[in-house]
């Protein structure tokens, strides 16, 4: 084009090196340079003992420095920040629900969930934090090195700095493997999405008794238990690299242009006005002294608790948190085409999602909730599925921060050639493995519950 | 991983063909199937002598369906669609002012940019439209195949069907070539994006006069006149897939995952709340009988048209346009590194966009806005380029149907070593072409001007 050159500056636009690490390091699952992964279970028992916390239900006046805003009712807290638990109005032409009021958080800020990387003996370690959670059934769960709101780390409320920020915040040291925009939990939250950071660094990292290195290996050998691994973790691994070598990066049954016209078809065709309106007088929903909850009993609450904690950035204080009322299902079918891994992807709204409509899960639901003649499309066929099908199964808790007890069984399911075969309905398409992880990689366009799997999916083919 | 296999069913994920395609296309200058490049100005007169129309000033109270609605001063149309010029307050900790009001257009509807392809004697051709839009300063211009808001391929206004849109909205016929979300002016939308759509089909297409087929290469003749080539078109062909070939596609001077870092963390690390606010009583506009207008004269009015034209859906109509106050100035400075085409980019936070920052041209600004104190960064060294350096000048303007008179300088100025080499200023990165190309194929990255750019850079590269 008749520009000016200069000297020698370019680099490659994608490094092997990335990608050299981090399939080693997938390799190495039975111990890391810290820990044996069978020594892991008495080392979160320990940080657990050392750390005593307690959380319990409390009525919504017990809470302190929360207050019903008036005239909205919207609960809020006296600083004006953290969150906020408001009303939404959803009319839409997606779906089989015309219109729709809930309750929803709202917190209009970006926070950072960021996993400090380092090469370790030659093998790349993660470093994890034993973080309490009050709304987690168990508590304690492995967090990313990093999971601060901007309140958090803009110290808000005056506790101590948040650990290792320095990795990701401002002037940072070290080199980016991933830095994305990522939707949270499109039915709970407004329009809320977090960056999910994986920062690699050579320097010196002081250690920290609730934080522990741990390889890839041993991450993807914990995913395989139930509440272990929290969300936060699930997503930011979600947002790795890949490691896909051709031909499953080649081929697919769908084109990738036709898989971002699917998306963006199914991001254009509804018709929806999704507007914040006052808690109070919230059609459907009634206030007690305990809950937020609907008339009819189902989805959800939003309720209240005080928290007790030793290793938290402050020692106690109390919040609302979402408690939905039984336990979910989210799960993938998958399918070989052509010796090419593919997911049955949904493309689905939610109320509360930046741009509506994300790929989801082929089943992403709570079976309560659906009544026999209403069940959502293949969750039988998932239920159902003989055990040498089940490729994946474990049950995880959603962001213990904001949801209580909110704990899903993931599962991977293999569909037959029968079922594979069969003609699809509107809004589900075939991925291959590699678009999906190409959708996640470019940010904003799978929801964390498509996210969470994608990490299990590849904690899986590293296992074959 | 042990999943099912069936018949042979996968499919190259990109297709070598349609690069093909594109590229021959834009090699094809002089003449198309239907007309020669030399003819096209002839062409569009006629249609404009075919096509009676005329667009005069109304006072706002002459407007036909349109009131200022009570409380709040909004102006809107009584069936409730097309759109609403509402007022925006922006509070940000991003760029120099940390707090303003602006009327905004909201239309909370996706709206189908399409351009329709068809391989005819052996080049791909695209079949562009001659149409009037009462903001255009010459009214007539080179539309898009399909340029049709919700409003319109539903027909609210009762109108004639949008022609060819069967294409485009629902089972469609033919490949598709790029389907993706792209954002308007963040300046005077609140959060609006469209479908950006190229189809190619195999069909016979009926012909209509005001439909003209012409070639990439046409259409990048036409893209280097002044007024000639819209605004719907231009984010259209540079949602293109990419023709570039090593070593442009795979040396830049920065990795891609720094790249997406970059955008990412300034999505991150401002704190802007950004809210609709009530036309009436916004802080620092007035309203006459004839506009809504900034007390100090500055940035731009809110006007109304009335519009009496031939060839649209309507025979005549009135609305409310925004029109800014003098001529804009959009360019990228570019510089070849190792031989490697780069622009410098801008994260530019603009209050409507739907993430708020998007990757903008390294200048973008009304000059008279600016005091001769606070002149915009870059905005001097492109102005002030010798001609030799100036590799793309032309005017262009901006979406017709909403805004009056919005013309921009579009500029592509070579920097020379000295430039290059200075240390940036935050906020401004160095992106490969191919970079730039990569992020808008995404979706909801690059600005609007960014992406004219992306087009006037293409005609430039593939004539040199």
């Amino acid at each position: 084009m008749g520009l000016q050159r200069t000297d020698s500056r370019t680099v490659p636009r994608w490094d092997r090196r990335t990608t050299d690490l981090l399939a080693h390091s997938a390799r190495v699952t039975d111990r890391g340079a810290q820990l044996a992964t069978a020594e892991f279970a008495d080392w979160l028992a320990e940080r657990g003992r050392e750390n005593a916390f307690g959380v319990r239900r409390i009525d919504f006046a017990e809470l302190k420095g929360w207050n019903f805003h008036r005239p909205t009712g919207n609960l809020v807290h006296q600083s004006g920040r953290f969150f906020t638990v408001g009303g939404l109005r959803v009319r839409t032409s997606a779906g089989s629900f015309p219109e729709w009021h809930q309750p929803i958080i709202r917190q209009p800020e970006v926070g950072i969930l960021g996993i400090l990387a380092k090469e370790i003996d030659g093998v790349l370690h993660f470093l994890m934090q034993a973080k309490m959670e009050p709304g987690n059934p168990n508590l304690l769960q492995l967090s990313p090195t990093v999971q601060a709101t901007r309140s958090n780390y803009t110290r808000v409320h005056r506790g101590a700095p948040v650990r290792y920020v320095q990795y990701f915040a401002g002037p940072r040291q070290g080199r980016i493997l991933a830095d994305v925009l990522q939707s949270e939990h499109g039915s709970w939250f407004y329009r809320k999405y977090n960056r999910n950071m994986i920062v690699e660094t050579r320097d010196e990292v002081p250690p920290h008794p609730d934080f522990c290195w741990l390889t890839l290996g041993q991450l993807y050998e914990l995913l395989h238990r139930d509440n272990t691994v929290n969300m936060d973790s699930r997503t930011v691994l979600s947002s790795l690299p890949s490691l896909a070598e051709p031909p499953d990066d080649r081929l697919a049954l769908t084109p990738d242009a036709k898989v971002l016209s699917w998306l963006t078809e199914h991001r254009s065709t509804h018709d929806s006005t999704i507007e914040m309106v006052p808690l109070t007088g919230l059609p459907g929903w009634r206030r007690t002294a305990r809950e937020i909850t609907r008339e009819d009993g189902r989805f959800f609450d939003v309720v209240a608790v005080a928290v007790e904690a030793g290793n938290r950035e402050v020692p106690s204080w109390s919040q609302p948190l979402i408690e939905p009322h039984g336990e979910g299902v989210s799960a993938f079918l998958l399918h070989e085409f052509d010796g090419v891994p593919h997911v049955l992807a949904h493309a689905r709204m939610e109320g509360g999602l930046p741009l509506v409509v994300e790929v989801a899960p082929t089943v992403q639901c709570v079976p309560a909730n659906h009544p026999e003649d209403m069940r959502p499309r293949y969750l039988d066929e998932v239920l159902a599925a003989p055990p040498a099908r089940v490729r994946y199964s474990a049950v995880h808790a959603e962001e213990g921060g904001r949801f209580r007890n909110a704990v899903s069984r993931y599962l991977l399911v293999e569909a037959d050639d029968a079922l594979a075969a069969e003609p699809l309905p509107p809004g589900y398409a075939w991925l291959s493995a590699r678009q999906l992880e190409r959708l996640t990689s470019a940010g904003l366009s799978t929801n964390v519950q498509a996210r969470t799997l994608l990490a299990c999916l590849r904690s899986v083919a590293r296992s074959s």
